[in-house]
């Protein structure tokens, strides 16, 4: 991994971002929700977050030839998911974190109960945004299959991570895979396939994008693991070092920090070729791909 | 409404529940979950539970001429989001209850993180259920619709309750009523609507099943708030008199016991009266109808 850091991302994903931060605060203005209610999940949701799974939907989307516009219902889907998970991850019986991307978690802000609930309350939102879209019924069926894997298969590696009960036979490397796979992997691999399916990708495209989200929903993983060992709580947004403080496996603490490296330079790598037979309509994809491999927060 | 109590209901729908009760055994076996978060996901759904709400939607699927069979995999998908709920609702950020069908909740009985997953678990599990059978696309995209709403509402509802928001100019019995169709109306409706929509229900019959179901949700809740009241903790396997003592809102605290008494005849009627233009497929749910009216547990 040669060791170049890109702050930001490109600004025409800056652009991308900013149409998903939209369509988010959109949507949950739509819901009629008690005030505090509401509040409490536009604190949850609308936060200036990366925006990298539902970035990753519309840009498979359009990597198979499909328009952005058509991916959005799927993209939000996704990112209420990905906050679902943050804001229970961040709860005193889980994580216990007080701050995230700069702010009080939700709990800290809105009490324990809210926080739950509000939790709670995206989970539904994600699957309504799904059939409220107009997409035809087999697509439906399978965007709503996967994302109910994806979030299975998430929370189960949130165990793992918390509570542990991996197959004590795997060696060390493996279950940190295993892990992050799951916690992470899952749903990011998960915002890729639904993006190819709202594209309306052939069957060779759908496996090109499943292996791109596979790689790369690893790779994010692994980055964030060294971006929590060498950020900065002020450019996190977050208490840093605190994975590894708490005796949570890393891939740096794992096999340590140049041979993560190594492999996200792999796994970049191999989410990159996948797309090669994609052409064209693969470049912001693949631009993309560079940067969440370069980020550094 | 009369002074009957029916302490256990009719033989053929303790088949029904026998019935269900071995499908969310079967259900949850074949996941392949690490065996901490399998056991805490079964502790938490194969737990003696009334099954009240899976056994309406077999029985609704009935009552509009299919069979019973159709409607399985959308009970369990009920059963499942019900369990998730009274997991969370349990939890000391909520209700803080020790005890559940007389036996320790979950957090006690596992640890509150793992109380907190499990129920985030079965969120995607009951979706899943739905994807994963056999119903045809646009009938499953109606069914995920409706559970999605459903689940939405019973989260409101639980808002509602613990953390209160409702509009100021509401008086208090339409407060108690929002409060109780929210919380537990919602998803007993859904239950019958996913029951009729098996069972290729025409038009004017879901009709019938809907107006049944949302008596019938209603009912059941001022039933329980009775029970409450007047139950002993060893018959009711809870803690009783809790609600009243929380300062919950409750209609026998709000309206007094006989006006409860009376609504819940009413509402009794009214769902027995939508059933009347669908014959003699109906009758097991008419029964199941006054044993929810009049029973004690």
């Amino acid at each position: 991994m040669p060791d170049i850091s890109i702050q930001n991302p490109p600004l025409e994903l800056i652009d991308v971002a900013k149409v998903i931060e939209q369509e988010l605060d959109a949507q949950l203005g739509q819901l009629q929700l008690p005030e505090h209610l509401a509040d409490a999940t536009s604190y949850a949701v609308v936060n200036g977050g990366k925006r990298v799974r539902p970035a990753l939907t519309l840009l498979c989307c359009e990597a198979v030839g499909g328009s952005k516009k058509e991916a959005l219902a799927a993209a939000i889907a996704v990112e209420f998911i990905h906050c679902f998970s943050l804001v229970h991850d961040d709860l005193p019986a889980i994580d216990d974190d007080d701050l995230r991307r700069g702010k009080p978690t939700l709990h800290i802000h809105a009490g324990e109960a809210m926080a739950l609930l509000a939790g709670d309350l995206l989970l539904p939102l994600a699957f309504s945004q799904l059939t409220s879209a107009n997409y035809p019924p087999q697509q439906q069926v399978r965007l709503t299959e996967l994302l109910a894997i994806a979030t299975r298969d998430m929370v189960v590696g949130q165990v793992y991570d918390t509570l542990g009960g991996l197959p004590e036979e795997l060696e060390k490397q493996a279950s940190i895979e295993e892990i992050h796979r799951n916690k992470t992997g899952a749903l990011i691999r998960c915002a890729c396939q639904m993006g190819a399916i709202c594209g309306g990708a052939s069957s060779e495209a759908y496996e090109a994008i499943d292996t791109f989200g596979e790689a790369t929903g690893l790779m994010f993983q692994i980055v964030d693991d060294l971006i929590d060992l060498h950020g900065s709580e002020d450019h996190v947004g977050k208490a840093t070092g605190k994975d590894a403080h708490a005796g949570k496996a890393t891939y740096p603490g794992t096999i340590g920090v140049e041979k993560s490296k190594r492999v996200v330079q792999e796994l970049h790598d191999k989410a990159e070729s996948a797309l090669s037979g994609l052409g064209a309509t693969a470049e912001t994809l693949c631009s993309f791909n560079v940067w969440l491999a370069h980020r550094t927060r």
